[in-house]
């Protein structure tokens, strides 16, 4: 259930060390090098996964309830306002490491909105019909 | 479990019509009419919480898997070669609607990169002691 050149397994796993924020039999979760704001926190699991599609379900299953953990505890101690959640699936989702991992970043009153879009449109019938497509795949 | 006010419970509950991509006993899935991609979809769960903080640990565990079995759908059925899955907890985390709610947003070859963030940097000090702060409140 690991591998071997993935660098996210070897951080979980604590081969490499890391600013570890939570451990427990199933995940790490560690301060991201690169923080989007300060204490952005990375949820690991300790099995690889590639992505949310090939992730064992009872795996899965812990990662929101630690989420939320974790968010609550950045609230508490650093005074944060607010939390994203982010867990990128694809090259084209912006993944760049092929190990399962969620972003927790903390949000700060004044602070700038890094996760966002522009909303788009889609018309009644639009959504109609992509609505029926996706159902028809789950 | 419900708040009368509230536009997501009316949607989650069937109250207001809307273009459901799965329903069960506890979610509603439904495109978001502002899609910031074609098949852009919101996990509701049907009782009221607020956020991550407050949603019932059972619930929010059922969310990943679920966004998981959505997101490989929006890539079986629209071809989408990734998906983001997001909930934004707060106002300064872009919440703007206070039910809990997770988008899944199918992600396409070519398409832009809607969600992303500008790493900052962090001394090993610095993120020693951050880790140790949100350590304390988990």
């Amino acid at each position: 259930m690991r591998d071997g050149n993935c660098i996210f397994c070897k951080i979980a796993n604590g081969e490499i060390p890391s600013a570890t924020v939570f451990e427990d039999e199933d995940f790490r979760v560690i301060l991201d090098l690169g923080p989007a704001s300060k204490g952005h926190a990375l949820i690991l699991p300790k099995h690889h996964f590639k992505d949310l599609c090939e992730a064992d379900p009872a795996v899965a299953a812990k990662i929101l309830p630690l989420a939320g953990k974790v968010g609550q505890a950045m609230i508490k101690e650093l005074r944060a306002s607010g939390f994203n959640v982010v867990q990128n699936n694809g090259a084209s989702a912006g993944q760049t490491v092929f190990h399962l991992h969620v972003h927790v970043i903390p949000r700060y009153d004044g602070g700038p909105l890094m996760v966002s879009w522009v909303p788009g449109g889609a018309t009644a019938e639009e959504l109609a019909e992509t609505a029926e497509a996706i159902r028809r795949g789950i």
